[in-house]
């Protein structure tokens, strides 16, 4: 990685990023070294993003790397983990100039300072298709400790952090679709959109206390169903007890059949998480408040998830889970 | 990573190919685990390769898997690193079909066979433009240990693994040009550019022989200014003394002005290093007959590289390196 030609136009854009990363050689050799401290494991999460099917494209550079890098970052924070640094693979069109290029390492820069990691190397390429992107994120974690989706038990209480529903009402606004909304609830969903806050320090408090974790990324209800097939167990939620916000409470006033966007839209990136019965009040203490940790529900011995919905009349929905396809 | 809808339909052919690294928990949850072993560290390298770009589209898929995967492994090589586990990201237009998958998963799958390695992880997508390919590959060296490029001494040997020029004689002959070749000579070249042999041994045997070390991608006199500019350091090499096979001898033969693309071409995954005059036998000792060691000249105090030709007379290349834009 990181060639004469491949990266050289850019690695005076990038490579400040790396300034503060030993391992990363200042991005000018082959691969990058590192190590998790002594008693720690690697936590390796990578995704990428494809202009004009996980972004629209005319978000500001900076925007489109926040997202990228929070969305690995989310990752890290349902595995428990804390960050370490990524790598980063850029393919870009030729119209792609250095204003974007700097503005998007700005967005980088900005988040690495936030979150503590760095850039430890990487690989930029042209090509005739729309800006891909990728980023591998390393974190580490206590050997053994880190959370998994498998590992839900007959009655684990259920919990969410934060507000569910925010990340997919927000790209129906930017679609003109909540036109009923004021502007502030507007710009709110579409910034809980646009930035998805990894709930690393959760993640990290619930190293040991919780029994399964996942990211809410495919949809609270797809996600829940990744935990219940990996664990082979089953859930009861009640949907009046998920968690949303002012702006999502407008919405789903205005037409109640937004709730399956919110439980089933995805692009949330909070907590998904059990944990035993005896502990919940522990589990609620992590709350602060800026990241509430409610509880929607129990894992039973059953299979499939159920969701109850006002009344207690069963919520069925019609797709569970967002494909990026 | 690995979510409903982006790695489902995908999950079948791929999860086979994580079934021996349990640390990728068989690409079920959101990220993989893993840990150098006890005194080592992790070496981290990645590359993209995107379809008309790095490679021409019509070759087997499994062909495209191996050279993805074999350039990766030949960065942990050039670090002196043993191979542990990738991650895969693919972005993959419609027109990819499952036959297309399996042939390129039984690439990858002949690969960690040869190599000892697994993949712990990835992310698929669609994307309206060319198939898109990252790997990241994790190797693991002795702590502090791994081979840099910074670290060339005046006085140290420089050396080369294999042969040098195959790779970019390779692709010439892919373009028909070299017609005076045998049909034998032309496939060996085109085998040469297709699947690299990363010299992933001989790295581990320079760790605390050498003193710096690169892998011939960019091409060979690129490399070793890659080599020199980290180094400080200046170097002159005598063309007679780098070593060309067979086919590429008989090119060279028919046209002497090949010589640039021996020396400039790149795509070779060769090692370059250098290491101490006073252990020139002990490196040579490395050789194998598969894989020879060839000494082609000696790092200096000047600065920049000298190539001395037939006769002693300098030789300039046009282009020192070999642009994948």
């Amino acid at each position: 990685m990181t060639r004469t030609g491949e990266f050289e136009r850019i690695s005076r854009i990038f490579a400040p990023l790396s300034a503060d990363f030993p391992g990363a050689f200042a991005l000018t050799d082959d691969a990058a070294v590192f190590a998790p401290r002594a008693g720690c494991e690697l936590v390796v999460t990578t995704d990428t993003m494809v202009a004009g099917v996980h972004f629209i494209g005319d978000e500001p550079p900076s925007a489109i790397a926040a997202k990228l890098l929070r969305v690995n970052l989310s990752d890290l924070a349902s595995m428990g983990a804390a960050p370490l640094a990524y790598t980063l693979n850029i393919a870009l069109p030729r119209e792609i100039d250095d204003e974007w290029l700097e503005d998007f390492a700005s967005g980088l820069a900005a988040d690495q300072a936030t979150y503590g990691i760095a850039l430890a190397g990487g690989d930029s390429t042209g090509t005739p298709g729309p800006v891909t992107l990728t980023v591998t994120a390393f974190g580490e974690v206590e050997k053994g400790r880190a959370l998994r989706r498998a590992g839900a038990r007959p009655g684990d209480g259920i919990y969410v952090s934060g507000t569910i529903g925010d990340g997919a009402l927000g790209l129906l606004t930017l679609r003109g679709l909540l036109p009923g909304l004021t502007e502030a609830e507007r710009r709110a969903l579409v910034d809980r959109y646009r930035f998805p806050r990894p709930r690393l320090e959760l993640g990290r408090r619930l190293v040991g206390l919780a029994h399964s974790a996942i990211d809410v990324s495919d949809g609270l209800a797809a996600d829940l169903g990744h935990i219940l097939e990996t664990s082979r167990v089953g859930a009861e939620i009640e949907s009046r007890l998920v968690p949303v916000s002012a702006a999502a409470g407008h919405a789903l006033r205005d037409d109640p059949g937004l709730v399956a966007m919110v439980l089933g839209g995805g692009d949330d990136y909070e907590l998904l998480f059990s944990a035993p019965a005896e502990i919940e009040e522990k589990v609620l203490a992590l709350a602060t408040a800026e990241v509430p940790v409610t509880r929607i529900g129990k894992i039973d011995t059953g299979s499939g998830l159920r969701i109850l919905g006002e009344g207690g009349a069963p919520v069925h929905l019609a797709k569970s889970g967002w494909e990026h396809r």
